[in-house]
């Protein structure tokens, strides 16, 4: 696994090995979601770019199931730019970030502490700068990660979040015992999952613009998997909600336009259901993902996996054929997803 | 007028006379800015579908830099569908919904008004559903707007939130001699901008795919005009901040990938200059708009405009040229802005 372009896919089925390694250090979570409900915030702010801030747009909803917090992803230019004057005192903020090194996120870190924040840093370097910065770290125990597009660090930071939030409602046991039945179903579902994304790769080699439509608590992982897309097949891969496509999108679609659907099997499902009507009835090859991929209607293709013991953790295994599609679609184009042109593993643009 | 292709242009003309006739209305403001603060809210809470949406995004920053309070655009399907325990008691819900019939959105004003919050529906209609269900309404005063595309009933949503931020903050006539100053400038400025557009649209009849560039404050515009250019002109045209582009989007850009930048004279626009110079470097085509356009290097098109008479209302006026541009792009490509394909004024989908 030495060659470069074997990282990302390599790291990809690392995942469940990564989620493990994480649930060995549950201690360290338990501790910091006592310290959260200590402090029994009004809010919690979540930062991070790129796959982090799709991590965060989760967070939102890991934290309102679980725990029944007020949770946002958080302005960073509010604060660290425009300095306006928010009230941090009431806060906490979850600074998310692998690398540990994106300058504005350390600044943001820095400003909300000093304002009375209690501040927790989520990376994977237990040595940079935003672990320095923040009052509490949450290492993410994934390994070091070489390829530039994230996967085991993000399938860890989506773990940390969900096991935060279920720490600090007094269910960490119930979200880790979950967690480790969701790194089992993704190893046994990954062999799989990767011969099934193949032949779907090889059909959309000219592909050149997509939508990734998930909505609720798939909505971070639709985030996630678009930017794969984008960054790994130079794909303009939107994400959108279920609500957000009728609100304007459907408009742009046509049978040249591809739209991946990741449905799970909840609340969230009827509307899913919908869009992906409108979506057929536009002329739009759908992709069906999901635990409940046997749910949308005429889809061409179809990549079901497995129920995650707990709803709320979907997304960690709703993430993995995405995942597993943009990898081998750079292929098809003859791109090398371990290094997009134009991008750094460590992002240090404001 | 009364031909259908010309409504929404006509509409977006309308816009100065929109915001003096919502001007006139400053009281009904005023109370309600008052009513806010007298429950200084731990959270504001701002919902809406769309270009409601786009608005939604646009408040967080009003609020966050006039009043120095957290908004947040909150998830509907938290409360809505996963029903989500939540507390509402301690926050101040803006719903937004030019017609007042989003369903969603109506249900998610009923949820959150039985559990405590203060609730105002801002709508361009009286007798709607949303202005039944919300404890106060705020009356857009834009006039009918007919065009599927949203325009005025837009424009009047950003001055509502810039209004009830200075009026909560009591600046509320500072804020409104701004929004009076803007009407102004909107006037002055159309009929060049409008000339100013056509030859790029031309020049784009076959574009497919778009990325809209802005940061902080013109977030919230990138929003709005790349939702105008995907549903009236079928483009792929995808809102990123200046930060999300170097996190992965950057990858995709090649010279047949246009990109619209939005750049203001303020703390965000560092950001926004380096960004583009990605951009450029990345060899796609840069079209800088905005009252900092002149800014950004090696733009094959400048779209400038006037700078607000306060900072957070650079939107207001930053968004007209992206409007024009819709509608002249719609023109070049034959389509009909007024009614874009599988799209209703009145959005009912969940």
């Amino acid at each position: 696994m030495n060659q470069p372009e074997g990282r990302f896919l390599a790291e990809i089925h690392e995942q469940p090995a990564a989620l493990e390694s994480l649930l060995g250090h549950l201690d360290e979570i338990q501790a910091a979601g006592q310290a959260c409900a200590e402090r029994a915030p009004s809010v919690l702010r979540l930062v991070g770019h790129g796959s982090s801030d799709a991590a965060a747009t989760y967070g939102v909803y890991a934290f309102g199931l679980v725990a029944g917090w007020t949770a946002l992803r958080d302005s960073v230019s509010l604060s660290v730019y425009y300095g306006a004057e928010v009230d941090f005192s009431n806060s906490v903020v979850v600074a998310l970030s692998q690398s540990g090194r994106t300058p504005d996120v350390v600044s943001y870190v820095e400003h909300a502490r000093k304002r009375g924040a209690f501040t927790i840093g989520v990376t994977n370097d237990a040595d940079s700068e935003l672990a320095r910065a923040a009052e509490l770290t949450l290492l993410l125990h994934a390994g070091e990660e070489r390829a530039v597009a994230a996967s085991k660090t993000l399938a860890n930071t989506f773990a940390v979040l969900a096991l935060l939030a279920g720490c600090a409602a007094g269910r960490g046991d119930e979200v880790a015992a979950a967690v480790h039945g969701v790194a089992e179903q993704m190893r046994n579902a990954l062999p799989a999952l990767e011969d099934a994304v193949a032949p779907i790769a090889t059909r959309f080699a000219y592909v050149g613009r997509m939508y990734v439509i998930g909505r609720g608590i798939e909505f971070g992982t639709a985030r996630e998997i678009a930017l794969k897309l984008t960054e790994t097949c130079r794909v303009a891969a939107e994400p959108l909600t279920a609500t957000d496509l009728s609100h304007g999108p459907i408009a742009a679609l046509d049978a040249m336009f591809p739209v991946w659907t990741i449905a799970s099997r909840d609340e969230s499902l009827p509307a899913l259901v919908e869009a992906a009507a409108k979506v057929r009835a536009a002329g739009a090859t759908i992709v069906a993902s999901g635990n409940a991929a046997d749910a949308i209607e005429g889809a061409a293709w179809r990549l079901p996996v497995p129920a995650a013991p707990m709803a709320v953790l979907s997304p960690l295994v709703s993430v993995v054929p995405g995942q597993l599609f943009a990898g081998a679609l750079a292929g098809a184009k003859g791109l090398d997803p371990d290094r997009p042109e134009g991008l750094t593993k460590v992002t240090l643009a404001q």
